[in-house]
Formats: structure tokens, C-alpha cells, sequence
């Protein structure tokens, strides 16, 4: 490698203090939200053995593709989590005396070797919730007001899509889909709102299925009304799958509505969530101003991943969400150049030949809990101003060698221009 | 792998909410801190590319050994970085626009392939803050002022031991020691504490040391007025390393002086800090009641690394500091018994079968700003009670099927065991 011709790994990225504080800020917003919620912290390591990543419970083939893997000294195989759920779901299978229900959080990264796109990393951070132990809907209902109340408080407008993976395998079912097909089909219809109608009918046909199966997923797909719950009563008569589905999106509808948290969210029959381990609900959530058009969050219910994970038969009642912190950053980026303050400065102290006597002052403001930046590259006045006005510092203290003498400070505020003097016994030590 | 199989890899471990709990504020109070201070975050990747974590100007051979590489799916050499350090130095050299001084911080975690002891894991956090761009020794001050604060903060007893690598490599030149013998030197003298004078001397010996360069040596380990600065003013005539070792010394202890710090800093003019990259001050953090050996936090200055990364012969004058998470909260975890009530909730609300009132207790409380956590895994009231009891839960609510009739709750202090009812409107929903 070549001097000064340093770059970052394709995929990852340095976020240097002006984006950093932003990151910071989301991180906690979410972290204090999470903790408000009675979610418990989870630390889990970034290096796993290999073998449990790619159990069948984990991620499936694609994000398989995607894992990176290494060889430790010992010769062990080991890959980098490529997400916080099959780490949770090895934390519960490991520790058995866990009281249920078991409601944990873990903002960390993971990293996936796969395609860039515009805001996908192949490292970045996930924030997630998820609760073992709840086989009521009331714990879907809980996660969604979550998430709700901290993109409220991330000052972002988000509506939540949902659906029931019972339903809509019902429906295939139903309309003639063989089971083998099921999850390619879901995954076609996935792309409904990105491709349209006619690619998605193509893709169908492609895959072989018949044309009356195809007829009517079109005719389901198009039909005005199947955003009513109603819609599908019928089916749930025929199809056990679709009985099961509505009957889960009935219970979740009405705590949604007693909650008052039904206005924003939209049940939509054919959203499907890529992975093929969700069981029941799914949901994802989308900036209202559609800004960015890929979801910001997203998860659902997963009962059998942990259940497979410990080698017994029963079931986990296990749900789970998941909110994206590099996608979120993205979307409040632009509010970025807006901050007219620096929030991490309450106060800029200036030296001028008095670097210790600064010091002094800023020692006892910081044991006052403000937050202060000393000027210790004895940059002169003028210059030390300029930096104030760059980095938004509002207050700023100057310390001269009169000052000291005088015990005084000069107080100076950078956005009225307005100066003052203060009394500070410099000479007392 | 065999279902039930799982395990952590060696070196790794998960932390459980009890003791994660404890994590998350060990992290936030260092991240508070040094806001306070006017550091800037920064966030680097994990992944790097080998080449750049291999420089010469990286951790040193001992280091290189243990760092884990890996290649992605395009063939790249890569590697997990191994400490904070080169990250920040590469930041540095990539972006030629950072205005100096720049103080940034970083918590993240690292990766050491190496040997386990106590406390000590293969996937680890730091807690490091560097500046660039100030040559005196206030800078010291400031970063020793800093850690002070951190660990008051933890209520952690510490005392900071401080050197200077030119002092030592000077003195260790003037008794005869030959050039390329001095770093070997003096990583034995840095096990003095450890394994006492004999075997200091029996390992110099074993360096073919001149027997009279080891009688000088020894003379000097063993002179109770050593830890005077005033002890080497005479030997600072004869050697030019000595000479600016010492006014470096003398010019922070002013600083100290003057700050009210050096109480708890103390000159240790054998401490030597294992690593090649220092090139003035050195300094290590220990416990003051001495529980755990080893140093808790550590720097110094390197005011050749990143000019060496950047490739031009200027010296970057660069002064960091690096606090040990994981060891601070082994020191912190024998505190953790002694917690009478969880901080992590303020109320415990336990519905009986009323989960969706619960839910509405929670939120209201919840927007009142509490952190609440609400039973909703259908737990029987002693049982929930016994949770409350277990997870030290003070306050819990009871919300019964006559409760919402009445548009009350009841509130119920598990310390003292008082009840008493509150309104609470179910009914206008």
C-alpha cells in the first residue's frame, strides 16, 4: 500500500463529528425509548462460530452468501454477525433460567458482503427489540406503539404497514399455489408496489404457476376492497390458514384502535417481509414522505426460530423489530445544516498566554456540568473567533493575561455580539 | 454443531441484562465525560484493510500476530482493527480539511487474537480520546484532568503513574545501554512491579547488558530519591534525551500542580508502556485499593504516527488516552449486588386479563416521561409479585377487571408495602 493512499473497505465509512453527533443522537433518542418500554439490555459478540450463523434458523441462503467468515488462530471457523437475532436467539437457547417473558434490546453492527446500494452498508448498525414469551398480538401491538413513539421523537413521520404471513399463505393456498411455490410467490408479490402489476404477473408466469392461479392473485392484487379486513371473511371459512391470519389481524386491529395508534398504521394484504422466517404478523415501517422509499424498520413474529435453534419441538412465541439506524441517519441528514447552536459546546474558552489559567476556568464549569472546549492550540484571537463562528459555539470566554490579573473573565456572546465581564479568583490557587 | 450445541467463541462472551445494565452506564458516563471535555465523536469501521492495520506505524509485531483477517467476496485482503488508534490516524491523514487541534473520541470495539487471562477477552471495548495538534504538555494535563474526572464519575479510587520515554531511553543510553538494546530494556523494566529486581537483573543479563550498564541500572531502580525530577537535573547536562525528558516532566507537573491534580499523579520514572509508538509521555491508571494489578487506562504521546501513515517527514504532535471498558467494569461489578432498586423501571404494571388497559396505563405513564414496564405474559398476581420482588421492581400497579370498571388503579409500593388507589380513566377510550 502506497503512503497517503489510505481508503476505507468498500461498504464501510468513517462518520466524522459533524454526522457523528447526529448518529449519537438517534442512537440514545431510540436507546432511552427502548428503555422506556421496559426493554433489558443484551450484549452480544460480533464473532460467532460459523456453524450456528448458518443453521436453517438463521437468515437463509441469501444473507448466507453474504456472512463474512474467518479462521481464528486456533483454526476455529468463525463468521461476523449479519444481524441480532440469531445472537438473541442463541442467548435464549443458552440460558435456560431466562424469566419469560423475556423482552431484550441491542443496538449493535452487523455486516453483510453484499451489493451496495445508496444507504446500504456492508457494515452498519441495527437497533432491535424482541420479546420471547408472548403469543398474544398484544405484544405486536406494543412493539408498533414503540416504534411510533420514537420516530415521534426523532421528529419523523412514519406509518406502519402490516399483514399476517397466515393470511397470505392462505391465500396462494387457496387460489391454487402449490407449496413448494409459496415463498417465491411471496417474495414476487414483495415487489408489487416497486415493479407493478403486469412484471409481478410475468414473474408468476414464469414460475410455472397456472393461469387461473395467476388470475386470481391478479384479481386479489387489484381488487379495491381487499384492504378491508371483511374481505377475506369468506376465505377463513375454507382456508384454516386464512381463518388463523384474520383472526390474529382482528385481535391486533383492536388493540391498535384502543390505543389510538390505528390512524397510522395500514394493514396491506400482500406485504410479505423477504425472510422465510416469520410465522404470523409482519410490519414495516415508511417515512410518510415517502423520501426514502425503502423501509426504515421493520420485523414481525418468528415463532420457530428459537424453538429450532434449542432442537425441541415446541414453540417460541418470539417477535421482534427492528429499526435502522443508517437509514434513519440518512433520512435526518438533511436536517444536518439547520442546527444553528453546537449542542455539544456550552462554552468556548480562549487563552491568550494563560493555557493553564483557561484551564481553570474550564475545569469549573465542567464540574458545574456544562460542556467546554478549551482552546489549547494557542491559536490567536481572531483565528480563535473564526472557529467559534464555524462551529457554532455561541459562548465564549476569554482569558488574557489582564484578566488573570484582575481576576475577571470577558464573556462573550458570539450571536448578539454582546460582551461582558466576569469576576473568576485566579489568583486564590 | 449439534442443537443445544451452542457456545460463545473462546475470548467472547454475551452480558446479560443485570450485568449490561451496568455496561450501559459505565459507557455513557466515559461518553458524558469526555463531551464534557469538548472531545467530537467519530465512528470508523471495524473492517479495514489489512494493508493499513499492518503499517509500521500500526500496534508492532506483537499486535500483528493477533489480528484477525479475513477476505471478502471480491478477494480483499481484510482485518478487524485491533485498537482505536490507526482508525483515528487514518481519519486524520484521509482528511486533510479536520481543523486543528482536533480531540476526538471513540468507543468501539476491538479485536485481539491472543492469549485470554482474566479480564481479559478477544472482543473488547475501548474508550479512547486523541488530540492532534498540540505539542506542550497541557495537553497531558487536560487528557489526565479528564480521566480523573471519569473514574470520580465511577466512583472508582485511582492514582495515575506518568513517565517520559525520552527520560528513560536517555538515562538508559548515558549507563552504556546500546541502541538497539534499549527497547528491549525497556519492557523489562516495565515488569519490575511484577517480578521484582532479581529477575529484572537476571533478564538484563541474559541481553548481554555490560555488567557495569546492569550495576547502573540497578543503582538506579533501587535509589529511594529516584521519583524527585530534581534527581536527574545533573544527568540532563550530560544527555540531550534526558534533558528534554526532564523539562517535559517538569513543564506537566506545573500543570498538574497548578490544577489541583497531582495528589493522585505520581512520577514513576521506570513505567514504560510496552508499545514502540510513544515518544514523550507515558502514563497508566491503576485502582488505589489495588484490586485488580493491572492498569485500568493508559496513553502517551506518539508524535510520529501519523506523519509516518500520511508519508510526509512533519511531526504530528499527538497525545491520547485509553480507558478499558472491560476492565472497569470488572472492577465496578462486585457494586452491582448491592443495588436495592432496579433504575431501569419506574413502574411495573401487571394487568389481570386487562392487558390493552395495562397497555394504556404504560403509555400515559410513558408520555409523562417514566420507564415502565407492562406484564403481558399473562402472569398470575403472586407471580407477578415475585417477579416485582426479583427485579427489584419498587413500584407496581395493578390494574383488575374492577379496577377499570371503577376507572382506578392501584398502586402499590413493594419497599414498604403501602397501597393506595388512583383514578385513572379507562372509560373515555
Amino acid at each position: 500500500m502506497r503512503k497517503m493512499d489510505y481508503q476505507n473497505v468498500k461498504g464501510t465509512q468513517d462518520y466524522l463529528p459533524d454526522t457523528e453527533v447526529l448518529r449519537r443522537g438517534i442512537r440514545r433518542t431510540i436507546e432511552d425509548v427502548f428503555i422506556q418500554y421496559g426493554c433489558r439490555p443484551l450484549e452480544t459478540p460480533i464473532l460467532n462460530y460459523k456453524g450456528l450463523l448458518a443453521s436453517k434458523y438463521g437468515g437463509g441462503a441469501e444473507i448466507l452468501e453474504e456472512m463474512y467468515t474467518l479462521t481464528d488462530r486456533g483454526e476455529r471457523d468463525l463468521a461476523l454477525r449479519y444481524d441480532l437475532t440469531i445472537p438473541f436467539a442463541k442467548v435464549v437457547a443458552m440460558n435456560p433460567s431466562i424469566r419469560m417473558p423475556f423482552k431484550r434490546y441491542e443496538i449493535g453492527k452487523v455486516f453483510r458482503d453484499g451489493p451496495i446500494k445508496t444507504g446500504r452498508l456492508r457494515e452498519f448498525t441495527q437497533c432491535d427489540v424482541d420479546i420471547v414469551g408472548i403469543e398474544s398480538q398484544i405484544a405486536e401491538a406494543e412493539l408498533m406503539m414503540m416504534a411510533l413513539d420514537a420516530f415521534r421523537k426523532l421528529d419523523l413521520k412514519v406509518s406502519i404497514h402490516y399483514n399476517n404471513r397466515k393470511l397470505l399463505t392462505g391465500m396462494l393456498e387457496f387460489f391454487g399455489t402449490t407449496d413448494e411455490k409459496i415463498n417465491k410467490v411471496i417474495l414476487i408479490l414483495d415487489k408489487l408496489d416497486k415493479i407493478g402489476l403486469e412484471a409481478v404477473s410475468a414473474e408468476l408466469a414464469e414460475q410455472g404457476l397456472q393461469p387461473a392461479t395467476i388470475k386470481y392473485i391478479n384479481r386479489f392484487l387489484t381488487d379495491a376492497d381487499n384492504t378491508r379486513l371483511g374481505y377475506f371473511a369468506p376465505l377463513a371459512e375454507r382456508n384454516e390458514q386464512v381463518k388463523q391470519g384474520l383472526a390474529e389481524l382482528k385481535e391486533l386491529e383492536s388493540y391498535l384502535e384502543f390505543l389510538g395508534v390505528d390512524d397510522r398504521c395500514t394493514f396491506n394484504p400482500f406485504l410479505a417481509r423477504g425472510l422465510e422466517i416469520y410465522t404470523g404478523t409482519v410490519y414495516e415501517i415508511f417515512l410518510s414522505d415517502e423520501s426514502i422509499k425503502s423501509s426504515i424498520g421493520s420485523g414481525g413474529r418468528y415463532d420457530n426460530a428459537i424453538g429450532g435453534l434449542i432442537g425441541t419441538n415446541g414453540s417460541y412465541s418470539t417477535v421482534g423489530i427492528s429499526l435502522g439506524l443508517d437509514v434513519i441517519y440518512t433520512a435526518l441528514l438533511p436536517l444536518k445544516g439547520k442546527i444553528v447552536e453546537n449542542p455539544d459546546v456550552d462554552f468556548y474558552v480562549i487563552p491568550i498566554n494563560t493555557e493553564k489559567h483557561a484551564l481553570l476556568v474550564a475545569r469549573q464549569l465542567r464540574n458545574k456540568g456544562y460542556k467546554v472546549e478549551c482552546e489549547l492550540g494557542k491559536k490567536r484571537l481572531g483565528k480563535a473567533l473564526d472557529k467559534a463562528n464555524k462551529e457554532k459555539f455561541r459562548n465564549v470566554i476569554i482569558v488574557g493575561e489582564d484578566e488573570v490579573k484582575n481576576d475577571q473573565i470577558k464573556i462573550k456572546d458570539m450571536f448578539s455580539g454582546e460582551e461582558r465581564m466576569d469576576s473568576f479568583s485566579f489568583n486564590e490557587n
